[in-house]
């Protein structure tokens, strides 16, 4: 099993821990001192050794920055962590609090002495973060001060080892593209930019760039490493020795130079001397890479990293390795669900059985490597809570005239799912049946969006609410995100949010996962993933338009519906794609599972 | 008459002007000069004296820039004035060259000498303008240098003083609200952001804190001036005297200070002496009041002129005028369909003779005091101009069997009207209606939703473009922009656009506009004004929701739709909205023009 239910924290740990951390600070002639969730690469999973935050505050959320003052301390987490974070946490020692509403720079300004010194670690927070601290906490009297070397691990005594996964070739047939190619088209960006070189620390694009997965961290399959890109030359590849086998060695050696990470400092300092231009995404590099090439006489151009939109924009091999993954998953989604239709009306299935029953029906694909993200197997008023998680603390029972919600996904090696689907168990109230229907009716508008190139993720966002708008509900999250070729679940730059920006491109997968949440009493998302398609006029009309393609398929329950409330244009979706679900799925179902799927699939108005 | 339907354009003159103009240019060392069409205070409408663009080039349009260089001179405007600039410009002394595809900076480096020296009018230019300017010269190797004294005004013998339009009271009745209250928001603002003083350049602003109104430009009801309006302490209002009588001195004199337009460089030293920190609005204002400032001594704060959100929130007293004011235009525009109903399908109207029918029946309200613009009246392939004005030459027939689209507004002192309506003269083909009905459905998505505290205008634009993307159609402009409560017709801040980026808030007035232009063959445009109402929480809902009252009253052509396109939903929306319509201006209207209005506004499926 992939999974573990345990709970990770343990509070009786934290007090001492925070005496520790204080003597260093203390000791550092610092005031206080921060703590983010952060490795060196900024990506949503860390190794164990870079889970400072859990180990000094017990919270095991994905996202949170503690700070730690000589007398106080404070862990900041958003909305979705505040009731796990309070439970985790031992909340005599450290405050937890609420962002946006509680702000770090308002709590250090209130708390720390004027003219106090902040340390942090410039290799755990981004430029762009650093920067916009510094600005905020000078009008307060404080400084933010780097400091060499973690003062957490200083008194860490058993952190782990840095992890040392394999690296593996990710094949061009999968990549659709060969790793020199995307060489070549990232040198003539950083031409075109009249920049010497990109320092490269996000692992996604590593990974994208140089066609190889890792397995450093889980449920995301890259390597932990850096990358030195020049304009002129070969990319210098600084990684653990101890992650690259030979195979994996000839394969990138034929693109790039395999150079150990101590060799880093040293490249950094020539590319000073050499008086380059170097591009930094200020979103995603490290402080200390700002800071290091400056010294080193340097100059920093601050731009997007090159490698998200070409790797965003989903080639037509790795499109074809979606629907593949897609197609297998939907299998052992689907069982599962039959499983569920035949078990869960009963009573006895628990959030913690069926999440294994669905990672089971995984494995027996014979192809799954890693789940893409936790589980989120959840019953009743867990499903209220976006991002739960179970463990054998928290496990409800799944109970008839119930709602369980099931998001989850796996990672095959030619793509990566993410779906969502909200289950009535047995018969279920009218009201979460009315707001089923409304989250529905959004998750369709975005399915059979046109929309003409140049569209941007926030203009897609309101169709999904609409509906729910017009009835006095919302939900609190976005609509959607990108999701890489067996890379991050979560992967930008593109995403169907308000702050979705950047506009949408051919290619791109996006998720379509509208919700609704009542708390204390039950939560509902559908979530299936799409593509961007090309630009093509419309029958008669006069403009390109694009659209989206789904890639999920399961079917939605029909149970959960309301169809007085569904137009004409939703239900014909709605059979239409169950349609298609039956005819994909179905042949490769038999027995018990190939029945549900045709009472499952059949039209919206045959009734019951 | 208010209109006139001269063309104002004299391309024979252009040659000699822009002679003249480059014995100035060399006069001073300059490579070349900026004669953009703005005046000091950046309004939509200028007055005669400040139509420098017109002269020099004979381009009459209310957006552009002209390039004069030594040899070369070039015109660039947007898309929507091209082929406009093209008929009144002398094309063989300055090209024409369409924005954003052509590119002033990119012209001025390809044509002027590097090194070279570009001059401008620090009071025409604002600040956000000349820096992005200067950047993008300074990479090209140009100079921008500011001149004092226009170098137009110069070489325009019998240039038009600067008017003097009588300034009235803008009573406490509809404002709303008295000036000394607004003016101790104010106050109120600057000292939460630790400003000693704003400078307020926009007359908009200035006509709504100190509730004057003027005549200083056509369809503007403003007074050209400026205003200083300390943290502590009062306004002092720089007017001309000629504008200001006894009455309105006494007015103004009891919350500010009224100064003659000299006492302004004295009052901005002033400024610099005290070293006060001073806002100005970088978008707002001209680029010379922070040249000024900041050599007197002054630090100038960058923020938005602080009168643009109090202003766009429109108060009951406001409201209630607009509704009025509504309700009164309703009468005009609906007995001027009922004639064109009766007189167009005969054949021999034109686009002159329906202008000013329409402006007749405005007129005949008895509170009419200017047009709000120019009338849009516009026939056949004119309608396919989104900005088009009739002129003596280029007036079209209005010919059954086609299409006809008016655009028009008035000011009345209690409130500003907008309205588009697109009449089918006769029987129309079949493609124009399915149009019509697409931009319809657009039109009525936009009037139904409802939508949370936060909601951009942005995140409601594409409401009015789904069906005709669906169909691959779209339109090129925003769907609407804000109105002012007797003033301007085009106000900020807010908009319904992809660049609408300041949330609705109750009591903002935005027009909602979706079209369709087939350029050389037709267009249509339905328009009326909307009142963004209060949230309230939906019947059964649980989150409050904002959304949309309708001011404008008026039928919309039921000869141009057609109803299969349409929901249910949205024929009950337009049998409402007619329902509407003939209940509150039925009861006004007698005879045939009562008979119009009933038969316009029957039920839609009640047959032709």
């Amino acid at each position: 099993m992939l999974q573990s239910f345990e709970d990770r924290s343990d509070p009786s740990q934290v007090a001492a821990r925070v005496e520790a951390l204080r003597s260093a600070i203390a000791g550092h002639g610092l005031e206080g001192y921060l703590v983010p969730r952060a490795d060196e690469h900024q990506g949503e999973y860390v190794p164990r050794s870079a889970e400072r935050l859990l180990w000094l505050t017990g919270f095991s959320g994905s996202a949170g920055m503690a700070a730690v003052l000589r007398q106080k301390a404070a862990i900041f987490v958003d909305g979705r962590y505040t009731v796990q974070a309070r439970g985790q946490v031992d909340t005599t020692v450290i405050d937890v609090l609420q962002v946006p509403e509680a702000k770090l720079t308002e709590w250090l300004g209130a708390n720390a002495p004027k003219g106090g010194r902040i340390g942090y670690d410039p290799r755990l927070h981004t430029i762009a973060a650093v920067e916009a601290l510094e600005r905020v906490l000078a009008e307060k009297g404080l400084t933010l001060v780097a400091v060499a070397g973690n003062l957490v691990d200083a008194v860490w005594p058993d952190r782990p080892s840095p992890p040392l996964g394999a690296v593996v070739p990710h094949p061009d047939a999968l990549a659709g593209r060969s790793a020199a190619d995307k060489i070549a088209d990232l040198r003539a960006t950083l031409a075109k930019a009249g920049e010497d070189a990109v320092v490269l620390t996000n692992p996604d694009s590593i990974a994208w760039l140089l066609n190889i997965r890792g397995a450093d961290v889980p449920r995301t399959p890259f390597a932990l490493s850096f990358v030195i890109a020049p304009c002129d030359g070969r990319p210098q590849w600084f990684v653990a020795a101890g992650k690259v086998g030979d195979n994996i060695r000839g394969h990138v050696a034929a693109v790039a130079d395999v150079r150990p990470p101590e060799a880093l400092d040293e490249a950094l300092v020539a590319l000073g001397a050499a008086k380059s231009c170097v591009r930094l995404d200020p979103d995603w590099t490290a402080r200390d890479f700002l800071d290091r090439l400056t010294a080193a006489g340097a100059t920093v151009s601050r731009a997007g990293d090159p490698c998200l939109l070409p790797k965003a924009r989903k080639n037509e091999a790795e499109l074809a390795g979606a629907r593949a993954a897609h197609r297998r998953d939907a299998r052992a989604v689907i069982r599962f669900l039959a499983w569920l239709d035949r078990e869960a009306p009963k009573g006895g299935l628990d959030e913690i059985a069926a999440a294994m029953k669905l990672e089971e029906m995984r494995h027996e694909t014979g192809a799954l490597l890693d789940l893409s993200f936790e589980t989120i197997s959840a019953a009743g008023p867990h499903a209220a809570l976006p991002h739960y998680r179970v463990s054998r603390k928290s496990c409800l029972p799944i109970t008839p005239g119930s709602v369980y919600l099931v998001d989850s996904g796996g990672q095959y090696r030619d793509g990566t799912t993410d779906i969502t689907r909200t289950i009535a168990v047995g018969q279920v109230p009218e009201e979460a049946r009315e707001r089923f229907t409304l989250v529905l009716k959004g998750m369709i508008a975005v399915s059979t969006l046109r929309f003409p190139v140049g569209t941007r993720g926030s203009d897609v966002d309101p169709f999904a609410r609409r509906a729910l708008w017009a009835r006095g509900f919302d939900f609190d999250h976005g609509t959607g995100h990108g999701i890489g070729s067996y890379l991050s679940v979560h992967e930008g730059p593109q995403r169907i949010a308000r702050t979705g920006s950047v506009p949408l491109e051919p290619g791109m997968i996006v998720s379509n996962e509208p919700g609704y949440y009542r708390e204390g009493a039950y939560g509902i998302r559908i979530e299936n993933l799409l593509v961007v398609t090309k630009p093509e006029v419309p029958a008669g009309g006069e403009r390109a338009m694009m659209g989206f393609e789904t890639l999920t398929l399961a079917p939605i329950d029909r149970a959960m519906m309301v169809p007085e409330l569904m137009s004409d244009e939703e239900v014909a979706w709605l059979d239409d794609y169950h349609r298609w679900v039956m005819s994909e799925i179905g042949p490769e179902l038999d027995g018990a599972d190939h029945a549900f799927l045709e009472r499952a699939t059949r039209p919206l108005h045959s009734g019951a």
